[in-house]
């Protein structure tokens, strides 16, 4: 079992091997840009490490893992959008389309999620494909909430926009791992219940390092969701609520991690990693 | 054998009931507005008639069929947002954009092609959907190209050009048949070529359309690749030399076709009507 610091560096290295198309041509830059900037590789390791913990080898598991993490990456070169978030600042560096202008980067946005399909079809079955097309479909319906229903949430509608938004590719970087590992739907549901968790926690720690932390600490722009007068955990709950939503976030993922059959002491280690980011 | 008119029928009645995911919300309304303003469904008809030259039922191709036009829509709201081709008008309405905004465009047509893939992904084998991802990739490096080196192409590099643009989805309309019907990649080369020498013809007609028809004719913006300084096949050849070509390539698909196993009579009427549509 490797540790989480490891399988992050082994996904980075699957990430900057990876061949891409070649009739993208020079458009591969773009995607490389925004692929190799950098970032917590969170989904790729929770996807290495629930595989590992069901007793599969990190190398079978690397294209499921890096294919969210294509996913991913599509979501962030379009949410920046000048029509959509409209932010410039991305993993410390220029967003994509401040570097390669808007019509590149929606063409780089679309390249990157078809090659991360590209990328889970190389298993024998469609299984981790769709894993990953219905998470790509939640998120997108979570971005669409995002956008058209501004500060309109209570706490149940904001938790249903995390859920989709962030939640089930979260989700989905533990069930992809339980595909590979070619479990039964039934054996698959306390799995998904535990990526479930991981999403909410994630999101209410996201929110607090919003609303608290530096553009240098984050990558990106702070402050953005309360400028742009969204409606937060800690804008709902108030900081010190938003870190109690945390740590009771966090027993629940660990509770349900404990029900898991298989060596879980990695993907406990990766819960902590999550909530202690700085919440 | 169902004839042309009948499978576009067939497709437009699936692609009409077709569920999308729940999570999309009210986005749903986005995608069907562009996916059911019409259209020829020139792709869902040639993979419904390849399918059935290779004897396969058109109840079984329809998933793969309608998942190419799923594909091709989403290119077509892309492609009109305003930092590319930025044209108000598709398929005789306003486009996407204009419709329901920028933003929501963006995530209409991200959605639409993770639409494509869940659909395609509906068959036990990926096969379908590994020929879909290829084709996807072909064509957005070809719209790369497009809004990178506008006006400097050379015969070569327009035909390379329009061979990944319009060709690599029209050739995997053939292909994606073929995955379905289950033919070994030996079998599948012979179709592969055909496909290809349909998308030369149809760009061919599309262009010389481009440079001869109206907007209520063509359901879009005419004389936009001339005004936008294109090259295309007329402004590289002129009308009549175009015209030839159109003739031409229309005489090697025929040829091809000939050479195919199975019965290709609603083949080659599919494409006299491409060549017909008023070239």
């Amino acid at each position: 079992m490797h540790q989480p610091d490891d399988l992050r560096r082994l996904a980075d290295r699957f990430l900057a091997g990876l061949p891409f198309a070649g009739e993208l041509g020079k458009l591969e830059g773009a995607l490389r840009y925004s692929l190799l900037a950098g970032g917590k590789r969170i989904r790729p390791v929770l996807c290495l490490a629930t595989g590992e913990a069901l007793g599969r080898d990190a190398e079978e598991l690397l294209p499921a893992a890096c294919s969210l993490e294509l996913v991913h990456t599509f979501s962030l070169v379009h949410d920046d959008l000048p029509a959509l978030d409209d932010d410039d600042l991305r993993r410390g560096q220029p967003s994509a389309h401040v570097r390669f202008g808007e019509d590149v980067a929606i063409l780089a946005g679309d390249a990157l999620l078809a090659e991360a399909f590209r990328l889970a079809l190389r298993y024998p079955s469609p299984d981790v494909a769709r894993e990953l097309a219905e998470a790509t479909l939640g998120m997108i319906g979570g971005q669409y909430l995002d956008v058209t229903t501004d500060g309109e949430f209570d706490p149940e509608g904001l938790r249903r926009l995390h859920a989709l938004k962030t939640g089930r590719l979260l989700r989905a970087s533990v069930t992809t791992a339980t595909a590979v590992a070619g479990l039964a739907e039934s054996e698959r549901a306390p799995w998904r219940v535990f990526g479930e968790e991981v999403g909410v926690l994630f999101q209410i720690v996201d929110d607090i390092l919003d609303a608290t932390g530096t553009a240098e600490e984050l990558g990106k722009t702070p402050g953005k969701d309360e400028a742009a007068g969204k409606v937060t955990y800690v804008s709902l709950h108030g900081l010190e609520h938003a870190r109690e939503l945390a740590d009771e976030a966090r027993a629940r993922v660990l509770q349900q991690l404990a029900s898991l059959s298989g060596d879980t002491t990695v993907l406990a280690a990766i819960v902590d990693t999550i909530r202690d980011r700085r919440a």
